[in-house]
């Protein structure tokens, strides 16, 4: 069926048709600057700070976008407030009321908010003031996240003493990275092996992923974003405030095998899952190793050498239970400049 | 063509062939809860959280997803840093790098981060800390936003004695504002009048909006989200750092008529423009008197009493210029409880 | 001794010659609204939002000064980071580098730090933003940090329907503490009782009060500030990162009974301790009862009922290990308006 | 007087007379560093963090507080809120109502504040949450708090690439400043010259400084804190939000001749003034030359290379109006680690 798919594309036919019948057809053809067994890596150019996500184009967001035939939208996010699970390293957060409308009232530093200023109709407002990290609940890892090496550069080469800075990094912040809309393929590692969860520490190898998508009949081609279920984000609940239950699961994850299968070998256009880290914590011993000694290979590996975007903490319960397993990908982060990743987001599947 | 779309739809071709030939169809039909000539108000049942966006269906969804067919996306967010203008009632805020490779590497605190530890590629990370409001840069306001009366209640009765909170509001936050996937149209009042953008404080009518979607040639239909451009967006730049340039055309939008007009006859989803407030400032004395006083009577009336969510800030620029006036709307808030408005987001126009 | 002291003062002699010889004396006359059996209470006008620190003269604070005959000076501070123990109920914080000279230089945001502008020596800074509780480390509870009753009011009447606000509380904040220099005592509980720290959950007895107080040779005269000791500071270390430990003897502290007999019988002008809350905790039923079902009675008598404030972590290790039980106690809370307690503040003991 | 002081110190006569009689004698002998025309510098040893105030010793705090003598206290201290002036560099800041009665009640999170579980008497709390700079209202600079040269280092030679880090710094934190005791003179240069404040940018004279204190009759010895007055405090009011009164004296200070007399001639220990910056702005060229090319030299002469530390925004108004031109000046800073200068302090004159 794939195959065929990829040959009515490569015929001609016209797209409507063939994003009719074949959805996933598009993306088997054009890639731009992947090569299998090889991946990206630093191949945009320069000055480039957006790393594969410059795969997308016109035809294969169109071609993603013909998967939602349905109208049906699943909420990837997981909602964050004060008490959620974080990854310990960083800060913690309030979600606080800053204006409301007794404060209002009482505080009367505002004349236009008196009613013998003309608002008869005591119009008041709540807003909130929120202190909060960048890397809370569902996230997108930007590829400024990471660095390695003694002059701590991240991502084709930008440094620190170069394009560091006070108010947040200054190259390949999250506003570099475009709206996400890829054709995205769930890999639900947890539910071939029936299991709630995976176990704490579990390294997802590329057999798991293999025999997943085998068992969903459904293939990662080239521009695939792919989500990854450990099925962690079943114990989120209403904010996350569960931990212990969390972070059991939370550490299980892909090690750099299964990284560079899906990179290398398939072309996933971004990596994702339903954990913190997307990772297998801790590392395997090759995995540091092969990447000189981390705490995160798999990070170094996807962000820093291949300039392909991380994924946390989506909440794939939902796709899972309907047993979607193709849909339109579609995220925006937050447009704030500096930031590292896009936080508390609701990415979407459509299908 | 609008018509005969509607005549094909209704004589139930196959969806396949009516979303490729005519896109708009799906949404002149099968509103649940509108009416002509009141639009909605507290009509989904006393739990309700939702409003207006409750029309949503797959069906609409579907509809609306079918106008993307060329895989354009337009990127409808302005970034936000330190400097960006924002109104003055909301608190001001700060993007700061919290863990930097270098902090990270001279603080030692985190024992797995040194090369003794294993930690030889010295791997380390961005992170950024952010005190900032809810309600800055491209924002949607959840229909808790705004509340009236001496109970301070906001839409469906929900009164701060009974929902308020420490940590923002507990009814109606943003986190209830469901993905917006919907038929989106442009209204390019500047663009009609031949100006940069719209003076200060210059209210859009009725015939404003009418001579510009009819020299646009395409209409709102039930279920369309509208977005109204003054050109204020223009001014933006990097990061909305030109406050003076800015607070002009800012305080030009409509008054009570035309959004009147809009949710009562129209039947919009949703409104938004690229001003920090969508409404004219200040207001217009009888549109103060209609809500009982107030110092922005088309708040109270959308959020308040018709369920109807505000965009705000939306970036029209790129829309106006390519003439692109109907597409599909595609918006997801962050997902943080409490907090009232979508903020700093990137909302998409497909096309 | 005293004695003599009490009666040479009121034999009109000199006071530079009372001060030398008989340094406590002065403080046991003169009080302007204290009743031996009563204590205060809302007898200082309607107005008033200082309470029993209004006792303080010219003559009680030069008289509390005369105590600081060696020119010791002992810093009562518990130094504040990330990482410090704190009550649970109060917001968490940061200490973040905000602007630093390699930032500065990178940033490129002020033209006036650059070379070409004439900055040739670098000169650059760091600065810090915190988000900080105001409830943290060292403090001194303000007169408008509890309320009580279905009005939510404190101290003097003070309703939150009158003098709340968006920013802090508007009657009795911390700004209205005035600079507290009064004569100290030290009752060191733990050192009579010859335990490192006390126990988890142990209610300071009257007679544990008196006990070490005559070990010391020391009374409690009108208008002292009582500086109990429980050892708990002895394992706050560089920065109170031992929750475990910290957390035992920090529920220590005097019962009801206690904080009377200081108040009411010993005319006691504030009372702190070295635990996060002063008094014991759980509260004893009684207790709680006594003040109509409370948990945490002690603060409820203290704050609202009494006007007395509380002083809440000092450090009293070095004072106990010298065995400086008498001394001059100079206290200044931060100039923050809205807040309600003095945070992370160094208290000093002279002598 | 003085003279006399001197001689009878000198002496030998008993230290209990000499201060009843002459209170400012001791501070004249026994400098442990100070030299005559060069001041300090790195004097104290390669760890040292202290800086001037090594010299503190017993007697001098002893002395110092002999002339507290009255027992009259003045608040130094300038309340800070949200609409403070602050030098435009630093941080904004708000201080938000963070727990509230109403929101404690309605939030329900927190099961002991219930009725139903023993809290009849509805006690509840405020508190805040702080966003905001360690440089802003009343401070004290510490020595880590400017940097010089290509290696950013600062006092004694500590460099950024060695005690930097993401929690403020790491050598010279506030945390290290002792607790002031000195004794202080005001030099009331406004008030010398009949003026209400200096004019903007005005430069303080070596000759300003010998006319107010001719005109005081009073002098400088070693060991003195200086409170220099150009009258800029009489504008902040409540809360120093007229920003247009306060910035143009507040532009008005020192210079490095001034400064250098100060510190070289006269030993001050530490340099403070009623402005955001103490030094006159913009420097003048000779100074900038003089550190080699430098937007604030008179900063980076005494916090970099003399070690002596810097007071900014003391409020003199009060001791100016009284005519009270030496006291005993008592001045703590917070205790929080990483945090570069004491903020919003209430300093101590003690008469």
């Amino acid at each position: 069926m794939k195959a065929m798919g990829r040959l009515l594309a490569a015929s001609g036919m016209g797209l409507a048709l063939a994003a009719a019948v074949l959805p996933a057809a598009a993306q088997d053809a054009g890639m731009k600057q992947w090569t299998r067994g090889k991946g990206w890596g630093w191949v945009w150019g320069p000055q480039d700070e957006v790393g594969a996500l410059n795969e997308m184009t016109d035809a294969s967001r169109a071609a993603a976008l013909r998967l939602a035939t349905q109208g049906k939208s699943y909420d990837l996010g997981l909602p964050y407030d004060r008490n959620s699970y974080r990854w310990p390293g960083h800060n913690p957060g309030e979600i606080i009321s800053f204006r409301t409308p007794e404060g209002v009232a009482r505080q009367r530093d505002l004349p236009f908010t008196t009613a013998e200023n003309g608002n008869g109709s005591h119009t008041r407002w709540h807003s909130s003031a929120m202190f909060i990290s960048d890397n809370v609940a569902t996230q997108i890892d930007g590829l400024g996240h990471i660095t390695v090496g003694e002059d701590n550069h991240w991502y084709n080469g930008f440094k620190e003493g170069d394009w560091g800075g006070n108010f947040g990094i200054r190259k390949a912040d999250v506003t570099t990275i475009p709206p996400i809309i890829a054709r995205g393929v769930l890999i639900d590692v947890a539910g071939q092996k029936n299991m709630e969860a995976l176990p704490a520490g579990y390294e997802i190898t590329v057999a798991d992923l293999e025999a997943a998508l085998r068992a969903q009949n459904v293939d990662v081609t080239p521009g695939t974003v792919v989500l990854i279920r450990t099925g962690t984000a079943r114990y989120w609940g209403e904010s996350g405030a569960d931990h212990a239950k969390i972070s059991g699961p939370d550490s299980a994850g892909i090690g750099l095998a299964a990284a560079k299968w899906l990179v290398e070998q398939k072309g996933a256009l971004m990596l994702a899952s339903d954990t913190s880290g997307l990772e297998v914590g801790p590392p395997r011993p090759q995995d540091s190793a092969a990447v000189g000694g981390s705490f995160n290979p798999v990070h170094v590996y996807l962000l820093v050498q291949q300039g392909v975007h991380i994924g946390e903490f989506h909440n794939l319960e939902r796709l899972a239970a309907d047993r979607v397993y193709e849909f339109a990908y579609v995220a925006t982060t937050n447009a704030i400049r500096g930031t590292v990743a896009g936080t508390a987001l609701r990415p979407l599947a459509l299908r």
